[in-house]
């Protein structure tokens, strides 16, 4: 039992910090006030800086460019990442696209990785995810009406999809599509294919209002209609009707990615709630700090951010040591975990901030307004505890009890 | 003891509620995806069928051209009309003019009330109130920078203000300034002016970005800065150092106007809840209404709202039959209360929608962003929790426990 | 819409409220601390006290030697004589005789009526309902295992049953058993029979040790055993098969009984909890109310029994207006509500006192371990959740929307 | 980072889980409805058996006939022992002789470790802690009315002690006291005595009654009158005016010890909630289990309960690696954390075992009415709570902030 930061990481760690307190939190202002399209000049160069420092892409391997960091290790940069809206993308280990590079680099062809996973990982290009319906529900992804017909030598599909995140501005989609509808095993009728954007009848609708806001280029999420979209079958991602077992491979590390990130979220949050209290005064001698509720805000914050860190970790390191399906387990944990424990901390953070808090002036309403969706995507609260309590009643009914 | 809603209203609160789902509802979607400001003339034909069909102002006496409803008589309409965010506006019974309509029938002078009641009461201009100031926490009244000096039979007013909501077009503010700085008691201290926007010194700043958007118009709340702004003296509201006492004679009522708004808030996301719930398919036999999580959701909910409301309407009563000083201790419960119902409600409503609640296809995640302020404006929780504790324990201290 | 107590009713409650304080308060050190069954001496000298003072059995009628209060009007004093654990026992409307009397006064036969209600309301005698059988869930009322057979004249029951509330001590219990198992509705399966406890048979096993204490006589909950018990028919309460019809008649009030019983132990504890905040020094200048938590409880406790008392209140008037069935939500709801406002307003009570919290020298351990049963006994939460959402979501379904 | 379970100590779990489940858990019927003291035989014939078996005092080192384990190897052992309410007493590691023998072993005098260690680190004598008092309050240490005045070569001790567990049976008592009234420093006012509980003015005036039952030896709390009660000066623990400090050194451990029961509650909770749930039958083809509330409460109570055991472990570690003092902000967080986590599960497995519940034919009712003291001794929720802020909030005025 060791609880200590790997030595070869804390440099690492404390680089990627003062990266993120010196160029990303000064910029937010501008993140949170403009648009994300506006920014993108100086986020490309953020993006150089970041390279010539030798942090690029902390989660992909050496060969791509990358630090090479095992999960664990990776979770404690990414933390330091999730302190900054703009942390991720600068540093190039953004969803969708991390979870996009992960699935080319493992089930793409080599054709695959030179035209899609290279420009990716250099940061040349972005891409999208196309999975969620909205005539059917995310939490059962058996339910699904894209479909990809064979004809000739192609794939020709046709369907709709939202909440495809940053198809503004991607250069392609991974879209999840039915092509075997006959087989038995619903679970392996859909398969991923690769859709460059600028394929005749691929079409952004929009980028969905939410919360108040469509956003754009990567700070969005897109309504895609697929009519008669037709793409080579090469560019289908591992084998046919493998869309779902490729999907629930993503979203393994996906969702620890999602939690490391959120941990950052819930740091930064309660590091402005903490120097709110200690700076704001209420009277000519009492301080917010001096506020019993607001110190058992701090503490219960605390607390919560510690035991849900120690989570996320715990579960990073059993799927290092195990496997993604024997952590399954504790993944569907800590996504509900962690998501209500940063919606509470921001809550909170808010509180604290009185009416500066309902402002953009600083990112914790953004925040709170778009990680709302953490309860909610890749598997709301619900189907995760549902995971959670299948797998532990399911020994006590097979123990003969029921 | 006798629950029923009062005959005379009922008649009302049916044609209200008509109105609202025939000619408001289907209009919510242009106001969420819009800007307020581009909604202007389809408002202003609204507002005229309003007072065509007789209904205008329900909360302001007949000889202003209301309805001259109780303040509960008031309450039932008051919830109808706050099943849309645009309900209030349209009837005219919209915060702050609400409130600065009341204060200007009861503590202004007869030109005030010409100059600038009758027009507020027909809906021809908007008003502002300018309170709160972003140095100074607002739970704390008595700290305020804003001064207005004397000079000649003028008052020349400097101060930063902030939160005034619909500055942006409104025709003039009521400020709070420190006209009696010398004043034993510090509550006596500020004076509420009346300052005509276009007054040379008086600027508005921005319209503040809150939780995303700046806003436009009424649906906005702005920063202002009040520079060496005169205006004659004629335009103090009520007496020399009474500013306070005024403020806080608008409050009681207003947070009871909020805490009615607020049940009707809470009554349409349920109804957007339960519409759903029975609507969405989670699979081929089952739909999201047989979830046994979404059915506690359903009854807490109902549960709650209905508690809430009997909460509003009984402290309503309370304050007409005893006035808003006996009243406050309901008042400041209420203000609290419903609140957090609302914040929990949406946040409900929000989930069953999954994703769909995102976005700006449906008013929940409008009111989830913006009355998360009602935690914070009118009083903080804390402080009102303070005024209940304060005044119950005051008994015990008295009785010589302490 | 009126909130004010019922005049009549006034005068009564304040007489009732004395006596509480007076006589039980006083006695409550040796209830806690000694056995029920050792205070029925004094106690029944109190109840001549109270038939003296003319306040017995406040919730029967006239002609039955009670006040021939209404429910709303029955509220308000049960409200009084729930603040101490002896006040309804006093009174003679403690649970299961109230519930019972009320059985017997509406589906008795005359003989049953002079036999078993008569020195029930006179407070001669006290009864028990064994309906709950420890093989079968008690939220699911058609699983029961007693059977009455008919025999001659006879039925002779056999079965086994659990919380038979105050069976030790008692003269006969009301039996809930099956006499129509071929019956098509499973509703109508079950009879409701008087059996003298004092019958061949009839075995109370074990008064069930509960939450530490088996206790004793009224204050007891049994466990009992039917075994060839033989009772003759004419001791059926009401029609063949009604004994679900008339438990559910009995549960409705029943159910508002323990609320408002709750409500006025809510009320102790929070009384007890002021005076302990106002009293307790926790250095040489500052007092245990000075706390925010402490405040923050006190309000939130203010808040949520006047809510409480509300829906309560509500529940009542419309059971009075239209009936128990169209009351039945109402109901419902109050059950899961008051229940949890209870839980929480004595756990924070206990919390306020400290270690003495956690004495018997105080009612509140009491209410705190035996009360926890509120959430489980006359169905659980999840049951009358339940209901609620059934109810709602049954108008959506029905509109079409499922 | 390293989150694997010592291999040295997996096999010592492994047979003390075996034994509480072969040998303490059959035993439960008889604790739960009889007395501690009529146990005492079979629990002495127990503890032999520990002993033969080479599993005695898995906290105390070799030389004291103890297994010599860590502090995080001890969490994982005491966890197993928590799973039953008779498990710490067993295997020696109870407390409070678990910190008396931890206060002797570092200042005990060569002369009190043989009278009073030894005997106790051999389970032939227990003891008790003499520190709070029904006057003042627990959470302000300095605040204390009992004194020890020297005459001559002893001490005389005057005061009013409770709660001292386990005071019933005890062989001698620590007792803290005022010994150096005039010290500037009010935390160093303060002694530790040992006082011999035979000695002439020291009386065990009753075990306090506490959520029902007074209890007895090991099992009880005690209310002691300290009146002219003399012990030799060489009684005392320390030196003169370190009560405080030593009460600290004992309550840093004693925190982490209570803790790690309390997890080990959890899981026998957790186990007996999943084991109902899975057995239960709501109807003929439904489980308890089935039900999506039943399926939340266990999920989140698995999250809950990993979360705090991770917490719990890793301040242990932290002590091991950097001290007491080091780690009290981890200690305080773990304080109120488990203590709230039990409460909830606790709740959670009561109501899923309806009315069996809240009998004591499981130990649930034990637990979820003894274990409310966990967020009350060794510093209720608030003060913990208080420490983690102070800690937090301290580096944020430090840095200037406020």
């Amino acid at each position: 039992m060791d609880f200590s930061i790997p030595p070869r990481v804390e440099p690492i760690v404390r680089r990627v910090r003062a990266f993120v307190d010196e160029a990303l939190i000064p910029l937010e202002p501008r993140f949170l006030n403009g648009s994300f399209r506006s920014l993108l000049p100086v986020l490309a160069e953020l993006r150089a800086q970041v390279k010539a420092a030798g942090l690029w892409a902390p989660h992909l391997p050496q060969a791509y460019g990358g630090l090479g960091l095992s999960l664990t290790e990776f979770a404690h940069v990414s933390e330091e990442l999730g302190r900054s809206p703009l942390g991720h993308y600068v540093f190039n280990c953004q969803a969708p696209d991390v979870g996009n590079m992960e699935l080319l680099m493992h089930y793409g062809t080599e054709a695959q990785k030179r035209t899609y996973l290279e420009p990716l990982a250099r940061g040349e290009i972005r891409s999208c995810f196309a999975m969620t319906e909205p005539e059917y529900p995310g939490s059962n992804p058996v339910l699904m009406g894209t479909t990809a017909v064979k004809d000739g030598d192609d794939y020709v599909l046709n369907g709709h999809k939202w909440f495809a995140t940053g198809a503004d501005g991607a250069h392609f989609a991974i879209v999840m599509a039915v092509t075997n509808p006959e087989a038995e095993d619903r679970h392996r009728r859909a398969s991923q294919i690769i859709v460059p954007c600028d394929t005749p009848g691929f079409t952004l609708v929009r980028n969905i209002s939410i919360m108040g806001e469509p956003g754009s280029d990567h700070a969005s999420h897109g309504e895609i209609r697929l009519e008669n979209c037709r793409v080579p079958q090469e560019n289908r991602l591992g084998a046919e009707g493998e869309g779902f077992r490729l999907a629930q491979i993503r979203l393994g590390p996906g969702r620890i990615h999602h939690c490391m990130r959120w941990i950052g979220i819930c740091e930064r949050a309660f590091d402005l709630m903490c120097t709110r209290a200690a700076s704001r005064k209420m009277s000519s001698s009492a301080w917010l700090a001096d506020q019993q509720a607001v110190q058992h805000w701090i503490a219960e914050s605390r607390a919560a951010i510690d035991g849900a860190r120690l989570l996320v970790l715990h579960a990073a390191w059993k799927m290092e040591q195990e496997g993604a399906y024997a952590a399954r387990v504790e993944i569907s944990t800590i996504k509900f975990v962690v998501a209500n424990v940063l919606q509470q901390v921001l809550d909170r953070a808010i509180q604290v901030h009185g009416a500066l808090g309902m402002t953009d002036d600083t990112p914790l309403a953004y925040w709170y307004r778009h990680e709302r969706a953490g309860r909610i995507y890749d598997g709301p609260d619900e189907v995760h505890k549902w995971v959670v309590a299948r797998h532990v009643l399911g020994k006590y009914r097979d123990a003969g009890a029921a």
